[in-house]
């Protein structure tokens, strides 16, 4: 029987911990599920006869080793900046190991140690990173193996709520870490287009949206992830002319956006002075200039130009920011409020249904002619539980570690779902789940 | 004999040695000017009967410490993050030290050892900080100690060309480190405003800026430094309604400025791919939208408002921006490749003299009575060598090491000159280097 570690239960494991012990039986497999709470733990095994629930923390280092030890393989929900301790632990005691999140500089270190002990670190196997990945290879390789050649590619994901629950102004509501979407795209976004690199410094990154129709599902805009260029290495695209990555929101959401970072309210790097008794008004005010006679509304107007458009303004309003709330926050950072300010207006209702929606365009040249891929991705979630994005990150890792366990996967030391071997039966695996790609193709100009 | 040993002697050291030397047979000191580059110490003693030139590396430990232990009081005028260890090592070997720097949060964590130890550390004794706490001390406590109440407490420096040689379009030369010029305002800034906080993110900084008339120099515009908020505590005025320090340069700085700022051409937190051989035209288009086919000039003026401004756009035209000039600095940041723009066109002519403008501007209440106070001070250079910041920064600083090794300055421990005892005398003594104020009272209303 082989012995499969979950560390971390959070929300977007219910998929994978579902898949493994669907299969547990057939493949004879016991899944352990450790978590800081063991309610948590107990809850997400639910009774299963090859789950074990454990109470797990990381901090706890003997305990952790033990833990590691006595398992097979091991698969890291833990927040990211934990993988590196529980990757050095796996590495020493030759367990190989699975998380969907980013392989960070610290990761990467640990490669030419993990190849010594031939231990397969299988890091960027969730949506984004994970099923970006995978997809976008499956074309660009196909392209190359048909002799074309690659002159552009951009893709863009996001998590958003479905069309069907689709009910607020702003057209967005929080499916994943609130904290992520009030921070995102703070540094400088990099890409290149014809050659020419680009850099938008973090304040103006909303004005320069692209605008998509995706699919059934109408109309998307897109801002610049941070750094499109280190792409060009990992997909093995040195000279692509262009190279763009990017964000989905629902059309408009950039241009009320931009009135917070306009503001500095999404600032994170220092406290707001008796931030606990202030109002959600005096919190505006605060970012405006002193001008007791005037209100914050029109100030608000005259400092930041979108704000005088009135279908953001009505987004501002929804948001109860001009209220005489208290903000009831101690020491907070101006992103900490706003964070609060969000959380209670863009929250999931009970019985709201995410969406993944994600998509690849790539130009290439063959025999002189240019032509254009367009891939196209949408999962709407199930449930609260089984949410797309719990479905979307949950399923490739779960796939990865059954292909893992039956021997199908070699590549050992820090490894992307970047080669065939690897991305082939995973998305052919995720096709029986529903998540497919559209393929459309056209002829440039 | 004593033996007064200075550490480092760069540009604003020169009033500074000086003065020492001027006065050593009269005290009977001796000065030592230490410096990484002997030529550089040599030059500065100039075979006074009275100076030592060495060679010196604070990184040597041990000739650190052996030259520290030599010496009877130290000035450390090495870079601001050096005066932490000179500053421990002059409190194991209770020697008394004085720096122009500001004191940082690990200088006044050793403020109970040299307090301990009986030893005076003496920071912030140049001109901003230096001249600013001294001057403004003086009048706040006047004005306390004739029972008046502070209400607002504004404060601007500014280091500029001397008007006879103000002879560019930005009206400013560097006369300073340009690093700093390129640099400054990053982050927040922050101050209150008849009790009300003001936040004002880095971006939108030069939007928001003040004018002023000082003295007979005509008018300035003023921008706001990071945390005004502290100096309620340094200078005792928890309470006051209105707290705001400010930068000083000419005015339209700021409006062309900004267009840097809003291009995020004075970010530092990442390099350009290919730098070394962009023109800085290219590098300008990197910031500004994929459109080959609209000059450079038409896309800024659109994408930064500011530049639509003929005035504004004369400024840029005359740096050079649009030019087909190679950058030639490999790997560079944008605020690197935009300094050596700058370095190229702002620098001082060798007849050239700088100024140095300050003004304070005090609120506050008597009898229901409210009266303002305005407190001005402008000195000019003399040369490239006695520069006005070289004046600004040494005098102060020398003085107080006067009265120091005379036993006139009891305190001990990390100490600002805040303290009557201190900047009374100090103060004194500057005027008769024609360093003086010019004070107006009004009726405030």
């Amino acid at each position: 029987m082989k012995k499969v570690l979950i560390l971390g239960a959070g929300l977007s494991t219910n998929i994978l911990i579902d898949y493994l012990l669907k299969n547990a039986v057939e493949y004879d497999w016991n899944i352990t599920v450790a978590d800081i709470s063991e309610e948590t733990a107990i809850s997400k095994v639910n009774g299963h006869e090859r789950g074990t629930a454990k109470i797990f923390d990381i901090n706890d280092d003997t305990e952790s080793w033990r833990t590691i030890a006595d398992h097979d393989i091991v698969i890291s929900m833990l927040p990211a900046s934990m993988h590196h301790l529980v990757a050095k632990k796996c590495i020493d005691l030759r367990k190989p190991m699975l998380t969907a999140s980013y392989a960070s500089d610290d990761i990467k270190a640990l490669d030419e140690q993990a190849k010594k002990a031939g231990i397969p670190i299988y890091m960027e196997l969730g949506l984004d990173p994970g099923i970006d990945h995978m997809s976008a290879m499956n074309v660009i390789n196909r392209i190359k193996s048909e002799g074309g050649e690659l002159t552009s590619f951009y893709s863009f994901t996001g998590g958003l709520v479905a069309p069907e629950y689709d009910n607020n102004p702003w057209n967005y509501k929080f499916t994943w870490n609130p904290r992520n979407v009030v921070m995102a795209g703070n540094g400088v976004s990099q890409f290149i287009l014809n050659g020419r690199y680009k850099y938008i410094p973090y304040h103006r990154l909303f004005d320069r949206v692209l605008t998509r129709k995706i699919l059934q599902y109408g109309d998307f805009e897109v801002y610049a992830n941070r750094d499109s260029l280190k792409y060009r290495a990992i997909y093995d695209l040195k000279d692509i002319p262009s190279m763009y990555r990017g964000t989905i929101r629902r059309p408009g959401f950039s241009k009320a956006w931009n009135v917070f970072v306009r503001l500095g309210i999404t600032e994170d790097s220092y406290t707001i002075e008796n931030s606990e008794n202030m109002t959600y008004r005096q919190f505006l005010n605060s970012f405006l200039r002193y001008e007791p006679n005037v209100p914050a509304e029109i100030k608000l107007q005259e400092y930041c130009q979108n704000a005088s458009d009135p279908v953001v303004m009505e987004k501002l309003k929804w948001l109860g920011l001009f209220d005489d709330r208290k903000v009831g926050l101690k020491n907070a950072t101006p992103a900490q409020i706003l964070q609060k300010i969000l959380v209670e207006k863009w929250s999931m209702d009970p019985d709201d249904k995410d969406m993944i929606v994600m998509q690849h365009e790539f130009k290439y040249k063959f025999n002189g002619i240019e032509k254009m891929i367009v891939s196209s991705m949408a999962v709407i979630g199930e449930d609260q539980t089984k949410t797309a994005m719990a479905i979307t990150v949950g399923l490739p890792l779960a796939i990865a570690t059954k292909n893992l366990l039956l021997g199908e996967f070699k590549h050992v030391g820090i490894q992307l779902p970047i080669e065939k071997d690897m991305y082939e039966p995973i998305l052919k695996e995720l096709e029986t789940f529903g998540i497919t790609f559209e393929e459309n193709e056209y002829l440039v100009g």
